[in-house]
């Protein structure tokens, strides 16, 4: 039983997933919410809604062209069908598993007898099949379709589920193979489903034909559109582009793709090109958070150091996608700032999106929230991705089923194995049962109260007799970490650390990384959080919310005092701060710089991690605060 | 022969259009260039695309739904024709009104014999009229239509345009009168063309039609639409908002008119409901050129203190429509600020957009340009809003017309009269030759370099027998202002300067205008341009390019010494700058804060008026320069 993304070399392999269970903790509760609570709640919101109906109207031929839903609905119900597979593997629960064969069942009715299918297009007066490449979705439909299929080949084997995309597959092959037409889809997808697919069949056309795309991508293939062809990456190919730009969820599927058929083709100048767009991408383009994408109007990448925190999109499913990158890249190449990055997106953005219950999401995640949100009606479709509290359901729902099917197969991102040994990338408590190719079984149990405590023990749980090599990801922020083992204490440096030895069962490694809070300074060519602190503690990024203020309205004017380290208190982090007053001014551009505030009254602020914000109920939030003594250049 | 806009009272008087006119000068020029090429260049683009033909292919009953141009396209014929009444009446300009005539037969063709006038509703298998109040503008261009009306109007009388126009505006009274239908237009135009064009025919009921479209807006009379009802003003009734908001020139056109509607019913509470607005807008939502509209996704207004300089959209008809709503707030009121906020505005967003040619413009005034544009093809329409150079025509091609208009008849925003003397708003060099109510001849010939030169000369060019009141305006910048007369030099502070005499012909009146650059600091709670310093020189708002740098990529990392002031030199404007180096870094959030530069080098960097940006081809571009030492607060 395998997990998401199985590349057939690599310098790391993946876990299976019976190989590694959460056992509590952060994620462990995350994904208990997610399993009892918000698979449900997604396939009711997408009952309620029609877009499950859709399938049956196909089938019974009386669908049109005013079906419910966007073109894309189709997706949502192939990815709740992935988050499923994940989870009846994991538990093994009878409810997903029926919930699996009833989708599947109305899934399968509408496909046509050649393979397509698609609600949306090529049904009675609807418009026609691939009528509408750049944003009709009909092949990111379909890729997804695939993905749910991996799901289910990986963990249970092939079903109903799996024929119809391998029938769904074939179909795109011959529609846009060699010798067909030569065309893309505008939302990327298509192109990592079939990698994806084929390397879980063996069927080496599907990753050809993924490749196939993403060689035809970016040489304007597609129409324009005003948003311009970097919106769907129609503007440079691929492998000679070096940064994310336009779309961001579009960009990151597309760029997961790219990792994928570089692996299996041995393709080094396609993978060294994404390592470079990486590098510069996440130097230049990515928030604290770990988020992407710095605008609303085309939810894309802004240019270099373009990060607003007020303004930042950083949608939840450029997150997902986001780590779906990087763990292709970690697999490929092993570098553990892929991990890192994983990390602060897991933390900082997949765990921001939902709400305690499961039923309520963020879909954009800005880094400041100027003005408190209304709350939303848990019973109402939310139009915008705008607003400070998480969402029951979306018009545009993509992330909800996104966050679901992450949450489901999250311990596969946990640790990988190489010849040599086992890597740990992820601190959460778990119980790794795996053994190496030459049979040397490498067993832990890892506990941990991680992210709260910076402990983690790490206790094996087999013998063996020969030696193996454990190694552990020093997170780039935990300078000072240190590791104990066999009585020893050691510096264990930002990267990795390695312990190779012939364990004994029960013997314990310990990780102790640096939880204290920390600030964190920006860049100062970030031109929008200039003279701005942010606090840290571990892979958590905090922020501060209006409701801890005296007066809501202090949040825009508050001035941290940076010479006081931050510390703990109250249940959280607390900075000294001040909130001077402001005279009332009838223009904000002066001759000269506010003056200093004078002996008004310091406060301690409380800041709280960014992904518990607003689950008090609404709130004004920020990450960046201003620094009473940002130090400047050149003095 | 009057000018736009002219109010039954009020503090103030608009001069006759033929009481005053530009003789050169920074206006002058500007004015000549609207007349001599981009009138032209308007009407030839509007022929290619085939928006006039709109007009005669209703006439000719060939016309469908898949017209060329947007629904918006026929308000662009009409504010063309606005253009040219003013200038006709300018210079007397044969060719303007041949135009006007030419234009005027194709517009009045397209009439329906109801008086209905529309190019892309109501005709063949066009939609219904009416049957998209939200977004398909019908009113609103109308609304421009009577705009033009009002210009032929009161420059040359009653002819076939004003008759195109009374039919249309009875026709708009019929549907959407007391006991029609109860709609409003998605974009606020219409409730300014009837208020106005009541005032200049006398007739009340347009007034009182103006009057209902405002009192039913506000109150969820339009469908909601994914942006929400803020986009269109349709949240909160006008006399209740205390704050601009959604879309930025559908809130201004909206508040124009309220503020005629205001003053022509006496309504204090709703005069009082637009001041309000217009101070807190001013003070929070308000960029240092004057620009409005921070956000790019709706082109609207962000929260307070959401003032981006990258991603500022600044729409040049929100320029526009500003100087609408304190041209009348100044006629109204008379508070000098109103012509503070016109200069700033003036010179730092209608001046930006137009190219010296007056054959190219600016849709959307940035602060800050991060990489180059690319340069437009003047053949070809630009898609986009975005990028960093002057385009010929747009999709969305509202700008070029709405600033041809404006310079057409800008000689009426300069100076007022009241029932005791004249009041000077705007310095350019002029002749302004009026009466007062009693006869008393108010004349004065003004010579001036400004904003180049801070010396404005008033040269009395009648003998007053009788005292009369001679009032200037010293802008709020203008620290340390003099005024000279009759051989003596006072201090003239920010505000209002009166000289009240038996003015000689000849006699001369000298203000002298502080027109040094300086440094302007912006409020702390603006966080997009914290620590940072803009300099500005008179009215103008200067800017760097990355072209006068020695690596066009300094532009990000530049720091400002602004303990050196600001001086002229090689006809810019030099600051010390220093260019430091950053180390490559893999991730930009570090547990410190940049470090001091060392003694990398300084260079003087010329700044120029950011009107004048891109002129020299694409360039980066930042008004708001990282200052060296902003000092902090607290400390």
């Amino acid at each position: 039983m395998t997990g998401p993304v199985l590349p057939s070399h690599g310098r790391a392999r993946p876990l299976g997933l019976a190989q590694v269970s959460l056992t509590g903790g952060f994620w462990g509760d995350r994904q208990t919410v997610n399993a009892t609570a918000t698979l449900a709640h997604c396939e009711s919101w997408m009952e309620r809604l029609g877009w499950l109906a859709n399938f049956d109207r196909v089938a019974d031929g009386t669908t049109g062209p005013d079906r419910p839903g966007w073109s894309f609905s189709d997706s949502e119900v192939y990815k709740l069908l992935e988050a499923l597979a994940w989870e009846a593997a994991r538990t093994g629960d009878p409810g997903a598993e029926a919930a699996i064969k009833r989708l599947t069942a109305r899934v399968a009715r509408a496909q046509d007898p050649d393979g397509y299918i698609n609600t949306c297009f090529g049904h009675g007066d609807q418009p026609p099949r691939y009528s509408d490449l750049e944003m009709g979705h009909e092949l990111y439909n379909t890729g997804h379709l695939l993905q749910a299929a991996v799901a289910r080949l990986r963990t249970s084997g092939e079903d109903d589920l799996v024929r119809v995309a391998r029938r769904a597959a074939d179909h795109v092959c011959r529609t846009f193979g060699p010798g067909g037409r030569a065309g893309i889809c505008g939302h990327p997808e298509i192109e990592v489903g079939l990698a994806e697919l084929g390397r879980a069949l063996g069927e080496e056309r599907y990753v050809e034909q993924a490749r196939l795309f993403l060689d035809r991508r970016g040489r304007g293939t597609l129409r324009d559109i005003p948003l311009g062809r970097a919106y769907f990456q129609d503007d440079i190919p691929v492998r000679e582009a070096d940064v994310w730009r336009g779309h961001a969820v579009r960009a990151l599927y597309l760029t997961a793709a790219a990792v994928d058929v570089a692996v299996e083709r041995g393709d080094d100048e396609l993978l060294d090109a994404v390592r470079r767009q990486w590098e510069r991408s996440v130097a230049r383009r990515t928030y604290i958070t770990g988020g992407m994408g710095s605008r609303h109007q085309d939810e894309g990448f802004g240019e270099d150091w373009e990060l607003p925190p007020d303004r930042a999109y950083c949608e939840t499913c450029a997150g997902v996608a986001s780590i779906m990158v990087s763990w292709r890249l970690l697999l490929a190449i092993g570098d553990p700032r892929y991990a890192d990055l994983i990390e602060r997106t897991l933390y900082n953005v997949i765990a921001t999106s939902p709400g305690p219950d499961g039923r309520a999401f963020f879909y954009a995640n800005p880094l400041h929230q100027r003005t408190p949100g209304k709350a939303a009606d848990p019973d109402e479709v939310s139009p915008r991705a705008e607003g400070g509290t998480r969402a029951a359901w979306f018009d545009v729902s993509c992330c909800p089923t996104n966050v679901a099917r992450t949450l489901a197969s999250l311990h596969g991102y946990l640790a990988t194995t190489d010849d040599d040994g086992l890597q740990i990338h992820q601190y959460a408590p778990c119980e790794i049962r795996a053994e190496l190719p030459d049979g040397r079984p490498v067993a832990v149990d890892v506990e941990t109260g991680y992210p709260e405590s910076g402990t983690v023990r790490l206790r094996i749980a087999a013998d063996a007799p020969r030696p193996w090599t454990l190694t552990l990801r020093v997170p780039a922020w935990a300078a000072g970490a240190t590791l104990t083992e066999d009585g020893r204490t050691r510096q264990a440096a930002p990267g990795l650390v390695r312990v190779h030895r012939a364990f004994r069962a029960g013997e314990i490694v310990t990780l102790d990384l640096p939880v204290e809070p920390r600030f964190t300074w920006p860049d100062p060519r970030i031109d929008a959080v200039r003279g701005c602190v942010a606090v840290e503690r571990g892979p958590e990024v905090l922020c501060a919310e209006s409701r801890d203020l005296p007066d809501p309205a202090a949040l825009d004017a508050l001035v941290i005092d940076t010479r006081s380290a931050p510390r703990a208190g109250n249940g959280a982090v607390l900075v000294r701060a001040l909130v001077p007053g402001h005279p009332g001014r009838d223009w904000p551009y002066l001759p000269d710089p506010a003056p200093p505030a004078g002996d008004a009254g310091w406060i301690d602020l409380p800041l709280r991690p960014y992904h518990s914000w607003a689950r008090r109920g609404p709130a004004g939030m920020r990450v960046w605060l201003p620094a009473s003594a940002p130090r400047a250049r050149g003095e």
